[in-house]
């Protein structure tokens, strides 16, 4: 018998997608399966001759990979996410079982941070609130609006690669740029400060870029929300729960911050509906990642992760090494 | 009897602006009178004694700075502008009686390039036309939309200071920069193309940066846009009719470019009705350059400048030199 080279994959994939890593590995689609998750993985750890020892696996939504999931399908030794961010993971518990897990670091940097400037510039001069006026046929007098983007002080939670490309780019755009995150990197020109809250006092806009973990959830709470002030402009490229979205949605509609661009959601696809009808606000449905280039690297990411678990090499962005 | 500084004001201020003016000059403001253009200038006019020798002007709009403009009030000697592109203007009749003429180039430049930015990555990945779908309590599926800014081929026409913001802006996105001008600049580090087509047919995304002149009239035409080619986007912070609009809405319409972000339009206030309804075009009401600190620093130049033409120093930003 070889080495199975069966994956069950969870993540929704493109038929172009599908036929790339089809081509190489013999998947298992929860999306092209009659059954519901519980059944359908039932059905695949029931096949004692060849079960699927890898697993493709979303980043964010129902599936949380816990030790109720690895129980569900004691054959994995290896999943793979379509994300960075890795908070619907218990990392401790695959660690212990042995479960390799890789995560898709890198793929979306450049998208990302090229999103996360994109909304910042959009709150600012209100580029999808003239949008909207635009399609309903006004034309609304100008002058006042928005704010300039030059030598506005920018806070940047979480200076990882997302957060360093955002860096390079606003630097671009004659902003000062400082960042916080767990603790201070050498060889980064920015200055650091020690706490969100420090940061944003220092700050006019705060650009949020780290992973969700226990010490990350609700980092832009109330406190860091009044440290920012009136002025203040919030962009979320994280996760909606790095925020927290009710005090958010009261400094909004209080005044007490001016402006918000959110790709992400505490409660996704739930979107607070006091936002709905907000003007200084610009809301989207967590796509800054998926532009068909990223989906194609993230392919190849999977391709090359999976040949080196199924020839027992290291993985190519490993968070826990199999064993 | 002192030299006058009666100012006509056919801008729109603000309060604060009025303020800011009001305190150095006497203004004679269009917006506060009752009279129409006409009889105001008239009125204006007929002051024999201390008749206006300086006007602010808007750049675009109603107000054509001609040979009738000027004999409707022959004292004038010194006109501003609240705009970088004076298409409005007859620059030789100006010359030709001695007339003055400033422009407000630099004031807008960082504001506009940022805009510009901020239009291309709303077009890509469609920032604003996700946010429509969100505030209409739609959450669509992922993937596949928009695309990468890095690795783009940038083309832009008219490398002024406006031009060269965006330029520098987008070579931080990894962008790779080329241009198309009258002639080609020296210490750029950029590809020159000498012609729109030439500079388009080697682009995926061209930017609109130039003034508008018999020369640019159209500069983007049909030729261009099939140069471009189908997977082509169109940025315009210039002026609506350096693109020809009929042939744009033609080229979005058939799919022979993939999307437009556009803050101006031939006709403005009015918008092609077939643009409303598109999901790959962003529009807004040429409103890149009107930040608060832009206006700020257009109310800065407007007195320095009348200051120096009242104690017959040179304009700032002389466009024409007055006699």
């Amino acid at each position: 018998m070889t080495v199975s080279r069966r994956v069950l994959v969870l993540v929704r994939l493109s038929p172009a997608s599908l036929a790339v890593l089809g081509a190489r590995f013999h998947l298992l689609d929860l999306h092209a399966s009659p059954l519901p998750m519980d059944a359908f993985l039932a059905a695949a750890a029931a096949d004692n001759d060849d079960p699927p020892r890898a697993a493709l696996i979303p980043g964010h939504g129902s599936v949380c990979v816990d030790a109720a999931f690895l129980d569900a399908v004691p054959s994995l030794r290896c999943v793979l996410f379509n994300s960075a961010g890795l908070d619907h993971v218990d990392l401790l518990e695959c660690e212990r079982r042995g479960v390799g897990v890789a995560n898709a670091t890198g793929v979306y940097s450049a998208d990302v941070a090229d999103y996360a400037v994109g909304l910042l510039i959009d709150v600012l001069p209100r580029v999808s609130a003239s949008d909207r006026h635009v399609r309903r046929g006004h034309w609304p007098e100008r002058g006042g609006h928005g704010f300039t983007l030059g030598r506005k002080r920018v806070g940047i939670i979480g200076l990882g690669s997302i957060g360093s490309a955002i860096a390079t780019r606003l630097e671009a755009f004659n902003c000062a740029v400082s960042y916080h995150s767990r603790r201070q990197k050498s060889n980064v020109p920015y200055c650091y400060y020690p706490t969100a809250r420090d940061l944003a006092e220092c700050s006019d806009v705060l650009v949020v870029t780290c992973p969700l973990t226990a010490e990350t959830r609700h980092i832009v709470d109330r406190r860091v929300l009044d440290a920012l002030g009136s002025g203040g402009v919030v962009v979320n490229v994280a996760r909606g729960a790095n925020v927290d979205e009710v005090e958010l949605v009261r400094a909004l509609a209080e005044g007490r911050i001016t402006g918000a661009g959110l790709d992400v959601f505490e409660h996704e696809p739930d979107v607070p509906p006091e936002l709905l009808a907000m003007e200084n606000v610009v809301l989207t449905h967590h796509q800054a990642a998926f532009t068909p280039e990223s989906v194609a690297d993230l392919d190849r990411l999977f391709v090359d992760n999976l040949e080196a678990f199924f020839r027992g090499s290291p993985l190519l962005t490993p968070v826990v090494v199999y064993d």
